[in-house]
């Protein structure tokens, strides 16, 4: 088959050995994947794949089942299926751990779903079962125009919260359609301010972070009482000081997580809340996929581009 | 009535108004109330009571109720009960929102029972509540000689875990007769070294920590995969630096909490958590209150110095 590979931390499109499903396995033909930007990291050499995971880069994709390896039960060839991977999405065909798996979302096309299993999957661990965000709470969403922020814009709003979202002037139209409360120009505006001002002085009870270091002390100062913020990414590095006693006059957690990192059985309880409480919000059309754009696989060093420029609204994905 | 008032940093014996029961409220007679580092601050000037609390120290006592006020339902005059409080405990009589009380549990005197309101409430929200401590898992609980320590270790003794304890080598003997599987000397032995190596490598789940700054990093390097950290002392300070990428290695949080600033629904949504889950357990005599001294009431000021010293095992208490 063939994939894309990295070399010197360029992408190449390049013919590679074909992958076999091992034991609880299958081996999915791959329509399309989407780009991360834990891809851009991988390529620059700072986000190695885990032992044993495909290491071409990719961490979602959709197809169909080619192959099904010992021990699997449940799953045919012939099936259409999107799947969270450990890597090996920018390629024809890719070997995914059942637990991985999600059936393609009533309604939605193979390119569609290829959109969902990253952000659903970060999103729901993150702001669902670990941050627990409740109906008639304010949700801050930081950097609303990526694939995470859209998602995560219409799942807060799918749960009832009230949603604050920081992005660019220029995707805040969108945003708001997506169902953003209030948009905030990072670029212009304090968020601080901007939270306190909307909530009467409350602050934010969840908020979701791709910033880390720069903006940890101003999201303590934006929480409500019994806030939670989740860093999932470090756009603004990953050292600064902590004030444990701000921390403790919101009664404040701050964690951190990533996906990629987890062990295949805690993958698979998450891929198992995703297809119990998101998919029948997308079925619904109450949270849609946001695709930006679509490139062949083998310009995947376009799409990464792209990503790199912030310039895009939503999901970037590779075709077959 | 006498109760203890703060003049000049110093604690003084003195003929003070006696309380009206509020709104929802009841009088108790107080038999007997506990000391909390809380309180030494409080002398300080540096932790004052919230906006309606009464002003003297002691935030948990014992005793009868003598007076019911208005719209209170389920509680009479001569009912004995141990209660938590957001000041006053330090005074023959103190007003107690009815959702602070507690029933004395079966089997304990009332002495005994001043001795478990603010260890029970605290240590229940952080590790129970909100880290959700679960059979099997690893608990570290720093400073165990402390009232929260001593309470900490049987209480996640109770619950199943592996209970390590950091305390001064003097204590170590009675911290294993109340459960602690490993005593942990901070004056010689590195603590992540010690949490390392008894977990074959993993960590622990959940820490429990009155230190703050000063641990906060090593805290991390102690903790398991999806561990987390409950701050709830800054013996150690207030700030320091917080390696976000670290914590992302762990998918760990850290949280900080204080009981004391929480609104009265908060406490007595904690309060009657702690009736449900951890008076059964204080009931059957899996849980003792330990109690290291009594002085009458009319010598608090004796009490915090032992306290300070930090000399002591579990509670001190004050007798009327």
């Amino acid at each position: 088959m063939r994939a894309i590979v990295i070399e010197d931390k360029q992408l190449r499109w390049a013919e590679v050995p074909d992958p076999e499903p091992g034991e609880g396995e299958v081996v999915v033909d791959v329509t399309a994947a989407a780009v991360n930007r834990a891809d851009l990291l991988q390529r620059q050499g700072h986000y190695p794949p885990p032992p044993g995971a495909p290491v071409y880069p990719g961490l979602e994709c959709s197809g169909v089942i080619s192959a099904v390896g010992p021990g699997v039960g449940g799953h045919h060839v012939g099936e259409r299926v999107c799947a969270l991977l450990a890597g090996g999405g920018y390629a024809e065909r890719v070997a995914v751990p059942v637990g991985q798996l999600l059936p393609v979302p009533v309604g939605l096309s193979l390119v569609e779903a290829t959109a969902l299993p990253e952000v659903a999957c970060t999103v729901w661990s993150n702001v669902v079962a670990h941050d627990r965000l409740r109906s008639g709470e304010t949700f801050l969403v930081h950097g609303g125009g990526s694939g995470i922020g859209t998602f995560a814009v219409q799942l807060g709003k799918a749960l009832g919260a009230t949603v604050l979202v920081t992005a660019r002037a220029a995707k805040h139209e969108r945003l708001r359609a997506l169902g953003a409360d209030v948009t905030i120009d990072y670029q212009e505006q304090d968020f601080v301010r901007v939270v306190h001002d909307v909530t009467g002085g409350r602050g934010a009870d969840v908020v979701l972070d791709i910033i880390g270091a720069k903006y940890l002390a101003r999201n303590i100062e934006a929480l409500a009482p019994n806030g939670r913020i989740s860093v999932i990414g470090f756009q603004g590095g990953t050292r600064t000081e902590l004030d444990l006693g701000a921390l403790m006059a919101k009664r404040g957690s701050v964690s951190s997580t990533s996906l990629r990192a987890r062990p295949p059985a805690e993958k698979a309880r998450i891929v198992s809340g995703v297809r119990d409480q998101v998919w029948p919000l997308v079925a619904a059309g109450v949270v849609k996929p946001v695709i930006h754009a679509t490139f062949p696989l083998s310009e995947a060093a376009e799409a990464q581009r792209v990503l790199e420029s912030s310039d895009h609204l939503g999901k970037l994905v590779l075709l077959r």
